[in-house]
């Protein structure tokens, strides 16, 4: 096997912030109400605002064994230090031969909707744009070609969005995180005819930043049921990405943006075969009718309304607009890797998830090749490296010079 | 190839009641508020406790030109009479090479919640008895071994709906329209802690039939903001059954009732390899914290509170549940046809949709075949027909004495 093949770029871990990214950023004024870890009775956890809010085990796993994780809370010390110092996590990436890592906020949440829920929007965006200059000058900033920085946006105002977008682009910048459905966010959707989000998709497509949308990011779980045991609703939780997957292809936003880039981050891959031939058959037989205008109301009870002037304008079928925009990653994903010539070589990365439960490390390494071993060398490495490198504009380091694994 | 393989049976298809249904079958007394077609100033529409609800293009579209598919109104003289003719019917299946088919309700909706939602419960019976007779007497009855008579049930009392599984078994019936999640309708989850649904799967289970859960039988279309294009729903519907699915392997219900089957109707295979191995994967890394209870709230906000003995009760991993309980159903789907021998081979069966707007009329054969070619002709069997025979314990016509098509 070719010694290019060795080392991967993971396009979804996740960052524990150390209590210093917003203790030495925020202003004087904001000290006592921003971000930061304390101590008290109930145990350690973060305070923002007045509100308490623990980090769970199951956010910080690695190393862990399996009898282990817990959704309860879990202290900084009782972490992997890999979890939140970047000197250490650069040593767990080595072992499990990670060249690169895309890493996703936690405190801030996935795609920062703990500081759009912020009370004074003044410190919330003052602590988005903490978290960036944290992300660019620090994380990845401590090991260059070893981190695509990805940053997060004030969701309540697409205008701002689109200042830090620019402002962090110029920093060197890679991708924004994005949420797979604003809808539960109390935002507007990305079909909303007034075009609310249209400045951030302007400024993504303008500066080759990539949107990330990761499982949860919407804060809303996946239920069928109020009592719908938690273990569904986490099985059922990349397959719910299937969701946003479909809401991009027929939203219209992509015919508008050509270079608009969205990775359905720790989505899985398996199911995009039948979610791409499904999108194509229903524009094929029901396109006809839906080009005419939206429908309101419940079709099967003979009750729908036709919405004059709201015909789906997709531009091409959705196949299609799937290989030019969108990107599938996953972690260990039998199906979905016999499934990458069917989903587009070029159209899907891999992930290890650390210090997630679902992480693969340390062994992400042999995972991937048994996964993907069948595949052509070039395949694999657009896998493994290449297709994350085209995607996020992204020069990784020169190979750590490292004995074998 | 054998001419074994030359028939299909196809396991969801659509019947559209004539009026006759409930007019010729319930008592004097509601005559006046039964369910009856009648032309008005806007048209032809069933009236039920004086409602109106016209039947839909879309569910009536054999025959008619994708150009011609609506989502409004249409009238029974503008229907091909296979929608609503026994007799008309079978010569279609004939030309399309059906042998046999299972057909769903069309005015009281896919599980029966046009008859739930009657204001009248004793009237509301009466229609759910009348239709069932007249599937077993009338439509199946008419040409026996062709029909596979599924039955709806009050699902407002679990108990009367065990009588009414009871009675019909007695009578033929060889499935129960089941919803594809109850919720939604204002009713119990199949996770409930009271076991609200208990009495009818126990009587399915003994009974032998199976539970057919049609996408759409929730009465509510998967959504992700309410301005998502309803083309956009309609493609996310068969990938919504797998929250059906995830439902169904997570709910405790399987192990309790080894004999029950549930087939997921209309919801497309394609994505179940994925679901399955997905679904294993979480039960290994979570299983163990999952099973010591429940967790209530947001996992990701750190304020999920652990519900004491609440712990799922899986009995076996979820692809082993899959393969002993439940039946994925597809149209047309090239990927899911390729994963056959991935899903299970005796857990695919295949569906024409007659006459709604997916259908493969009058081209299944020859698709079915493009399909499923490349298999063995065992397993070519077995999703043709073989499986249907089995899950529905039916023993179809002897083959129609007809020429080519």
């Amino acid at each position: 096997m070719s010694a290019r093949l060795d080392w991967m770029i993971s396009v979804d871990d996740h960052v524990l912030e150390p209590p210093h990214v917003w203790e030495s950023r925020l202003p004087a004024k904001y000290r006592d109400v921003g971000p930061t870890i304390r101590r008290d009775d109930a145990g350690e956890a973060w305070f923002f605002e007045g509100k308490r809010m623990p980090t769970i085990g199951l956010a910080a796993a690695a190393g862990k064994k399996r009898e282990e994780f817990s959704p309860l809370p879990m202290t900084y010390d009782e972490m992997r230090p890999g979890c939140y110092d970047p000197r250490a996590r650069l040593e767990d990436m080595d072992r499990d031969r990670v060249l690169a890592s895309l890493c996703f906020p936690s405190f801030p949440r996935f795609c920062g909707q703990t500081f759009y829920e912020a009370q004074d929007r003044e410190l919330g965006l003052l602590c988005v744009q903490a978290y960036n200059d944290w992300m660019l000058e620090e994380w990845a900033g401590s090991a260059p070609g070893r981190f695509i920085p990805m940053i997060i946006i004030p969701l309540w105002d697409p205008m701002l969005a689109r200042e830090e977008i620019e402002r962090t682009a110029g920093l060197g910048a890679k991708a924004v995180a994005f949420s797979e459905n604003p809808v539960p966010l109390g935002l507007p959707s990305i079909h909303d005819r007034d075009r609310y989000w249209e400045p951030v998709f302007a400024a993504a497509a303008e500066t080759g930043m990539a949107l990330c949308t990761h499982l949860g990011s919407s804060s809303k779980l996946p239920r069928t049921a109020p009592d719908m045991p938690m273990i569904a609703t986490i099985a059922l939780q990349p397959i719910n990405i299937a969701s946003t997957c479909i809401d991009w292809l027929f939203s219209g936003v992509l015919p508008r943006h050509p270079g608009l880039k969205v990775c359905l981050s720790e989505g899985g891959i398996g199911w995009i075969p039948y979610v791409l031939e499904r999108c194509d058959y229903v524009v094929e037989r029901q396109g006809y009718w839906a080009s005419k205008g939206d429908f309101e109301g419940d079709l099967s009870s003979g009750e729908a309304k036709l919405v004059e002037g709201t015909g789906a304008e997709l531009g091409a079928l959705p196949s299609q607009l799937f290989r030019d925009h969108l990107y599938g990653c996953f972690i260990d994903d039998a199906h979905g890797a016999q499934s990458i010539e069917a989903i587009g070589v070029d159209n899907v990365m891999i992930e290890t998830d650390y210090p997630h439960t679902d992480s693969t490390w340390p062994n992400s390494m042999a995972i991937a090749h048994e996964r993907l071993g069948y595949l052509p060398e070039d395949v694999q490495f657009k896998v493994l490296r290449g297709n994350a490198e085209r995607v996020f504009d992204f020069t990784p380091a020169d190979l750590p010079d490292l004995a074998g694994p």
